[in-house]
């Protein structure tokens, strides 16, 4: 059989996924673990559609979501021992891309293969690397997050698809002044407490940290329900950006039982993962778990903290895309900057240079 | 704090809403009064996203639905005292569009501000000026409409979202000819009585009124339900164009027991105020009410005549908007003028020579 | 009444609907006879608005979907002894197109008038005639489809929207070896069977015939649930391909009991009608009927035959719609050919080649 050119379209330039707006040279968050068992999973991510699959033996592969016969997406296919196989006329795919069946044919075409992906589990979440040309294999491993391995959290998690682009998300989760305001009948509680906290700001490299502290406050609903507290609490909120993924902790301990800067302190506390993976310029994939300590009723309390987590992320969900349409209906209007947005500022600044940097 | 450039989509030029479509220096229908109680309002009105609200006081404020800091439209936020406070951070704004407070911060960069529109509240409607750069000040009142203040009359109304532009729904209700076909089950009566009627004409200023006297004819259904009618009527239906809105009175007395060129007449008729504001080119805002004097069951009667005008304007606005895709459809065809056309033609002219006026 | 031009949208270009993405001067099938009764069908074919319609004797007719008065589509009026009378002003219009009648005016203006088209009920079907400048009248008659008219086989069918380009649905069924994988839980039996069974591929004119012969092989249950097979049976498919539809005839006989060239073969057989008709460039009708002569409970199996049919479509409707998404999204990038796409190829050929005479 020959390879000739099939188009629906009638036009002759092949559309390559645009990369541009995005840093490379780093792993994504790709997927839960969870997310990614016994059928294929469809996911466009930085422009590219991609699926997603597991086979019999628990790897993990990625290739082009399209069989590269007739084009129909192998996301719609079945999982084997060895590969995925095209739902349309069986065509079956190692994990390199690589046709190694077509049904009813001996000779297997040269060309007869598409696109793979790198792609690496860890820490029950699904990595996949996206380099620029001169770096399509990783030059350096993906994050590691402990806590999911860590006998003492409980977690759970769930994806939500945005209609915004990622960097709103970051924004979002760099500025927890919002609590006060977005989530004044979940978590919120006091809007002036949380605008006053002292706010500190720092930079390592890539990463930002921004952390606010409010010692000898009143414990919310949620944190007495869920541990013993003996009245006020030292209240924390400790959020690291990374280009990839935000991790959010916190807390509370029973007042003055415990130094701020210790890593190891207990009382009740939250530690939450936050990939945030671009779909395309415009969307996001917002891949997330909360991890806990629950001392009472680990279980049930547990349950709670997923069901009240989900309700706060919807409600940011709605701000953030009212925000984005609103960003795009007054398109290029000048925004005035307040004393929260240090933090979301700085990581904007990392982004810029991280998609300079690979342009030269 | 910095004034910066914060820029999601990567474009540097502001967009301004285009008001070129419109005629312009004239008041339009905002809402009617009852829309803005005890929550924000947003309403696109002449291709500006705005923010409709009332204070605690009763006063009605209208600003550019947008918060300067981050974008977020205003109308998701809550109603003060003095003011509208952004869900997001919880800026609060006063009714010239100034920034007030920002939570956590002493000094209030000058910048800190959005549009303000000037808006009136008068006979239970909000009316909203937009002026061009030579007018940003209203040059006249808002027009007056007794009806809603007049003991003789109950009435109700509603906002119909349109998706065809305004000027289509000037042509419907300048033309009553199509009741019998458009409103054939509901309102409609009979066709041919409707096109045969004598049809009368004239132009005052940039109104245009629109006359169809029907006399010694057999009253409707849900005109003898109302009203102790003898037998035959005289009926009526009155329309009067202007830029902003339309009027119609239509009704009946009986036969011979009043002339139709006394403004008092009584009988059973109904005052209708429909407001068309265009929201953007291609769709509209349809505010109206529909007033009448019912003789028996004034409540139960009126019920019925709001339920029955509601059913009608759905005819209405199904053939509109069909009208209209069929327009863009078939763009650019010529259409063909007949007899019933001659109100309609006429006020598309008042709306064409304002344009070009206020280019000038 | 003069005659003005009447512009909604500010332009002055009228629109042509293009047909250059589609052979011309050949009869289409616009819908079966069942689909046009007692109202107005609103259908675009090869991207024009047209109306099909039958009058009170029975005849059908086909206009421009648009009023020539204020544009309304004619598919919202209704259908009078001698014409099709529009739902806004009551304009009549009969098979030419022309406008006979105008509620309240004795004048017609000669423009009042819309495009028509010719339009032919044959064997259930209706058929349209699409020309070229040079033809706009049929060079030849529809084809025939007798299948329709013979007692021995009952028959039904449905129409199918899809959001694909037609030559997608050619190319699906002129390759049954996707029964194997598409559908699997349905009529699909062994796929290495179906991939490996012989097929040969002819060409007579501007059609193509593609057979398999499967002798000796297992009847699916619907076969034996229809038809007393004494066991193993000899199993066809015939798919012939035209511009306008595709015929497929698949069945069975008892082994060795009727040779595979006899027309005339009986045992358990369907018999396919397949309309495949461009609604626009990027969507199309599926227009389908399932004629079969079950032996044994025949209104029983036939309304089994229907129903699996249906199934059967719906799972093909998922994959070409998956698929042309997918080459949207994946535009321009080559595809590999293997050994089942003889048959679909060669009808693109056609296609291609008609096209290319209809511009010389």
């Amino acid at each position: 059989m020959t390879v000739q050119h099939y188009n629906q379209t009638g036009e002759h330039d092949v559309v390559t996924p645009d990369r541009s707006s995005f840093p490379l040279n780093m792993w994504y968050v790709a997927a839960l673990s969870k997310e990614v068992q016994n059928k294929p999973l469809a996911r466009t991510l930085l422009n590219e559609a991609i699926v997603l699959y597991r086979t019999a033996d628990g790897q993990v592969g990625a290739l082009e979501d399209r069989c590269c016969h007739r084009a129909l997406p192998l996301s719609l296919g079945t999982l084997e021992d060895n590969g995925i196989r095209c739902g349309y006329h069986g065509l079956l795919f190692d994990k390199t891309g690589t046709c190694i069946e077509i049904p009813g044919q001996q000779k297997i075409p040269s060309k007869a293969k598409v696109n793979s992906y790198i792609v690496k589990e860890q820490n029950a979440i699904i990595w996949i690397w996206f380099g620029s040309k001169e770096h399509p294999e990783p030059t350096c491993l993906p994050p590691v997050y402990s806590v999911h391995n860590d006998e003492k959290y409980l977690y759970d998690g769930d994806v939500y698809h945005y209609q915004a682009p990622y960097q709103l998300i970051h924004d979002n989760l760099l500025d927890l002044s919002h609590l006060g305001y977005v989530h004044l009948h979940t978590i919120g509680g006091n809007a002036k407490i949380h605008m006053n906290a002292e706010m500190n700001v720092e930079q390592m490299g890539n990463s930002v940290k921004v952390t606010r502290y409010m010692p000898n406050s009143t414990p919310p609903p949620t944190y007495t329900a869920a541990y013993p507290f003996k009245g006020n609490v030292d209240r924390w909120q400790e959020i690291t950006f990374f280009p990839s993924h935000l991790e959010i902790w916190t807390g509370a301990v029973d007042v003055n039982s415990e130094p701020f800067d210790s890593p190891d302190r207990g009382g009740f506390h939250l530690k939450g993962f936050h990939g945030v993976t671009p779909e395309t310029d415009e969307t996001s994939f917002y891949i997330w778990t909360q991890a806990s300590n629950p001392s009472s009723s680990p279980e049930e309390n547990m349950k709670l903290v997923i069901e009240q987590t989900a309700l706060t992320f919807d409600e940011d969900k709605v701000v953030i895309e009212a925000q984005y349409q609103n960003l795009k209906r007054f398109k290029g209007k000048k925004l005035v900057d307040i004393h929260v947005d240090v933090g979301a500022n700085r990581a904007r600044r990392i982004i810029e240079k991280l998609k300079i940097d690979q342009q030269n």
